[in-house]
């Protein structure tokens, strides 16, 4: 299965593709969109857009995942998130991929195993699971990646508990 | 100049497209784009974007403008609306069109006269300005007419300013 996550920002939006069996995971690629903070949030919107139209057409990832949106302690940053948000959900369901989200503690617990581990715990575990071609210095792919590698396990995590 | 006015919601998304020379304003279609509470936000969102990539090709117009979103009261819905508009922003710059933003505020003063109007006041003047087709009875639609007339005057008055 491949699975595409996303990590969502207005600078900065990470994506990451897998490749999973539920066991083995391997990266098919990783990167980051990046917007000018002198562009207008439309343009910036498009621009983002743009990049992940070509993520989709050149990876087809089969499934999706992001992660939610907390109303944080900044209302005035998770308004603007959700932005990116509503366009990167819009893609996805464009492309026909069903869509899974989680919040970042289900994406730590899964990754790490344990909800308040630090970010570079996180990286750590990224490196670990997918190899040294994981990118753990662009910190949005390397989340995107942590939110693809969450999806991918809670599927498996699924199916044993259902068999 | 042909102005699109929208109203972001998840449940209904209102528009409405009116020509103005800045004192003549007429109405040149308004309406809903429908979603169901039932379906996935994504799948919405794909809904809400075929709606308004209908809107921009039947009647192409020059400018949009959009009400600001604010940190409300219930933050989950204003996490909702900012996905809606997010995927509005998105298809206005794609389209190539300049986009303006006024607060709720500012829309009730250019189309009655005073920031606190209530919405039956606002539906009124709607209907004085723009003629009994205006869809008075369909109050998304309806604040998006106000929302594309408050650009319209307010271009205008921008230009008496600095002339």
């Amino acid at each position: 299965m491949r699975v595409l996550g996303i990590d969502c920002g207005t600078e900065r939006t990470g994506y990451g593709v897998i490749d999973s069996d539920g066991r083995a995971h391997g990266i098919v690629a990783a990167g980051t969109i990046r917007t000018s903070p002198r562009d207008p949030l439309p343009v910036r919107l498009a621009g983002i857009a743009r990049g992940l139209r070509e993520v989709l057409a050149e990876h087809t990832p089969e499934e999706a995942a992001v992660e939610e949106v907390f109303h944080s302690v900044n209302a005035k940053s998770a308004l603007k998130l959700a932005h990116v948000r509503g366009v990167a959900l819009l893609l996805i369901a464009e492309a026909g991929l069903p869509c899974a989200e989680y919040s970042p503690l289900s994406v730590k617990q899964s990754v790490v195993g344990f909800g308040r581990a630090e970010k570079e715990q996180v990286q750590f575990m990224v490196r670990g699971i997918l190899g040294p071609s994981a990118p753990v210095k662009e910190p949005d792919a390397c989340d995107a990646l942590a939110v693809a590698l969450c999806h991918a396990m809670r599927r498996v995590w699924a199916k044993v508990a259902a068999s």
